[in-house]
């Protein structure tokens, strides 16, 4: 049996490393802050592509596929854009290496110097917006709704898995509007379709609101976000849309002809989440036995685990159960049955516990006599016997979708039990001072001035993660400064 | 009414990006090689991507994903693997860039130059392998089944759309294995996959072989492909399989404890398909009339164009075919019913034509009247009346399903007959120079050795496309040298 993981209570940011490795997710790469993505972490990731995707085509966007290089110039043309993201980016001057004529390996080769340098994207409304000007003439061209999955790169100095990594992937919606109303709607759209998806799939209670303009994306009007508050009591934002206005139309001179016959500029959005759900996933429902998984995210769904002595006894019980196999994979199960024999059934029961998989059916020989099966839950470690009728398994099955669903919900409820646990509503500075320190979400006061943010930063690292957009309008006194302040905002520190 | 495509036998060049842009799959973009695919090309290639997927998780392969960057030490570990895609790589030094002291805009930042510099992945042999030490301790850790689906840069002198580009995008498999069989056996299956993959749903035939040894991937033992002729009679490359021996596990140092407690290095394969097939796809099938598409690679199967005069007879007409169009969806159809009033029935008749849908229906007041359909087939370019039953059109629906079947059959089978029509026997050198300059597959005998291959490529561009699994052997005098020969190979000009 391996060492025990580290404890949440004792060193949160261990037992987070070690879950990753342990459960196989994901490790470093050789090269620095790029990460590799293992199978088991990455058929996560492709089960919450899936579901996203959905979403986006439901909603009428298509996907496209547009440049990995943005010329030096066009990262130029929107200033505030360039100045966001000029500081962190992977420079490619050359097009050529050589032999080294020194001596032994490859050198660049100084004639393949590019007239202009490529950066590799580290978001792509430059190299869109340069296309999107050959795309859009008039009116009967709009709305442009589309979106990519793709790999950007913003040179992080500190990295961590899936959280901050040097390279990551993501999808960005990029879309062009007629009209600032239809824009902003489609801002609040998307914003609304993440909400879903970070509750609805990945059982994560997250708060909606707006940025304040000190942590907009850089080029945004305003960017709306969802946050979440993690089993530290950190906040993690765990999406971003943003309302362009005209800002990037103007830079790269994209105007069309409206139905007035008059020229315009476009009005446009951009919207994206990341693999940094991965880390948001792990760490908000996570628990110190291992990985906890959302079954509808869950790769496998029921890990069924045979127990045996002999290959008879294991003969038998495969033999017994293959129905129920196969009417859990006709009811779009996934399942694993793992009847390895290199590993005893307690290893496995570890194992799968490790890596999440949100139900284990034990059967063994007196299982089989009786027609039983021992059900495990992951999410509250519990375990039962239950009736399979292996002959005619139907009403099993039906019982452990069942189950299924209410895992998934389980989940969720705990994670927002949690959040309205973690939530304080503070008044006063020296409370604020405290509660931070001991973590948590933080409503407060504000008086709206970039100084107060700035200087609350600096007392404690917490940040206005958003002002969110549901909390009711309260007239109050700054927390900072004691000035007028129509409504709290949502403080924490944030990963 | 835009002008006519240009004609394939005029100017088939011409013809291939013309139907490119109309057809609104892909456009060139700012940067030098690179390419945007627009939403209805890159619907098609996720059409692909899913049937392929699916094939490759049904052999047992899960996905992964790996850093986009090769440090220059890993490409250079082996040998031939960096004397092939040193001399066309995209090479980042820098990772930062600032504000110009001496005038506006950016430059690259002199003090963040990279201590090691990095290659964007041409392909991730070498990131794979490296990060495989990790993975492979012994026996029971093999095989590795790994897939990625990922951008890629070869900065390609010359380029052109989904043929030859800078930037594109494949998938990877990358496979360790404990033995030399096994990696073998890994090579041949996906062979097999990629030609299933071309002939079942690209319905392009495709010829299997092995490649001479100048034509090998740069590190590999052996190299297969799957090699198809175009309608130009060239030939284009449409997937490879590599055994790659242990030339990688050497070169990045990994070895397995085996059964019998040796260390062993394990074998491995790399096999790929790209953007590429995009171009196969249009350049096999198309006409004069624009893009032909089988099928099951179709973004829109079917496409509905009422036509009508007034917004009554439009009403009337969206009214009667409604349970039709719920019936198709219900069969899993993917159609379009384009109601949309700003073009008229003509010019939408044209423009699906351009793009390839396989199946249109036109309906007016009459065939409301008399419950008919006007059916008319991309493939054949052919239409008639067809009974359709408005108001229970189940019979009708599985009438469709069964054309597009039929269509798919038909670009099969008239993609092989114009294989075989443009595929010859060939035995003496001036036959050989006459028949290559007009086009098609050559089958020849060859001597064997690299210096004929060479002399035969530097007199007629023709190539060794592959030496093909299934041909028979059969003695016989190379075309070139005289020499003694055991088989036939198939030569071509390529793409």
């Amino acid at each position: 049996m391996s060492k025990a993981l580290p404890k949440r209570s004792e060193n949160y940011s261990e037992w987070y490393n070690e879950i990753v490795k342990r459960a196989d997710l994901a490790e470093n790469s050789a090269v620095r802050g790029c990460m590799v993505i293992k199978p088991y972490g990455f058929a996560i990731w492709e089960k919450m592509q899936r579901a996203l995707d959905d979403m986006f085509k439901a909603t009428g966007h298509q996907n496209a596929y547009f440049p990995l290089f943005v010329p030096k110039s066009f990262l130029e043309k929107e200033e505030e854009h360039a100045e966001g993201f000029a500081k962190e980016c992977a420079v490619v001057t050359h097009y050529r290496l050589k032999n080294n004529p020194d001596g032994k390996g490859l050198i660049v080769d100084p004639n393949a110097k590019l007239e202009e340098e490529l950066i590799i994207r580290p978001t792509s409304e430059a190299v869109i917006w340069n296309a999107y000007k050959g795309w859009i003439q008039s009116w009967r061209d709009l709305p442009i709704l589309v979106n990519q999955w793709a790999n950007v790169v913003r040179w992080e100095m500190r990295t961590r898995i899936f959280l901050r990594t040097a390279e990551f992937l993501w999808q960005e919606g990029h879309t062009a509007h007629a009209t600032e109303e239809e824009a902003i709607s489609e801002t609040h759209q998307m914003l609304g379709v993440y909400a879903e998806f970070a509750e609805g799939w990945m059982a994560l209670p997250v708060i909606q609101g707006v940025k304040s303009p000190s942590e907009r994306f850089a080029g945004a009007v305003d960017t709306f976000c969802i946050e979440a508050i993690m089993q530290d009591g950190k906040a993690l934002q765990a999406g971003t849309s943003h309302f362009l206005g005209q800002n990037f139309a103007r830079s790269f001179d994209v105007q069309f002809v409206n139905k007035e016959n008059q020229l315009e500029y476009p009005w446009a959005t951009s919207w994206g989440v990341s693999t940094r759900l991965m880390g948001a996933l792990i760490m908000a429902h996570s628990d110190d036995n291992g990985l906890v998984l959302p079954p509808k995210l869950a790769p496998i769904q029921v890990v069924i685990v045979p127990i045996y002595r002999s290959p008879e006894d294991l003969a038998a019980i495969s033999e017994k159960i293959a129905p129920l196999l196969g009417e859990l994979r006709a009811a779009g199960i996934s399942i694993k049955y793992d009847d390895s024999d290199n590993q005893r059934s307690g290893w496995k029961f570890a194992e799968y516990e490790l890596r999440g998989v949100p139900v284990r059916l034990g059967i063994g020989m007196r299982d089989i006599e009786n027609g039983t099966v021992e059900v495990a839950r992951r999410d509250t470690l519990t375990k039962e016997p239950r009736n399979a009728n292996f002959s005619s398994p139907a009403e099993f099955v039906h019982e452990i979708k069942l189950l299924l669903d209410e895992i998934q919900e389980n989940i969720y409820q705990r994670a927002l039990k949690f959040r309205e646990e973690n939530t304080f509503l503070v008044d006063t500075w020296d409370e604020f001072k405290k509660q931070i320190e001991k973590g948590g979400f933080i409503m407060a006061h504000w008086d709206g001035t970039a100084e107060t943010e700035a200087a609350i930063k600096d007392e404690t690292k917490a940040t206005i993660r958003c002002i969110p957009l549901l909390s009711a309008e309260q007239a109050g006194k700054c927390v900072y400064s004691g000035k007028e302040s129509a409504k709290r905002v949502l403080f924490a520190r944030a990963y």
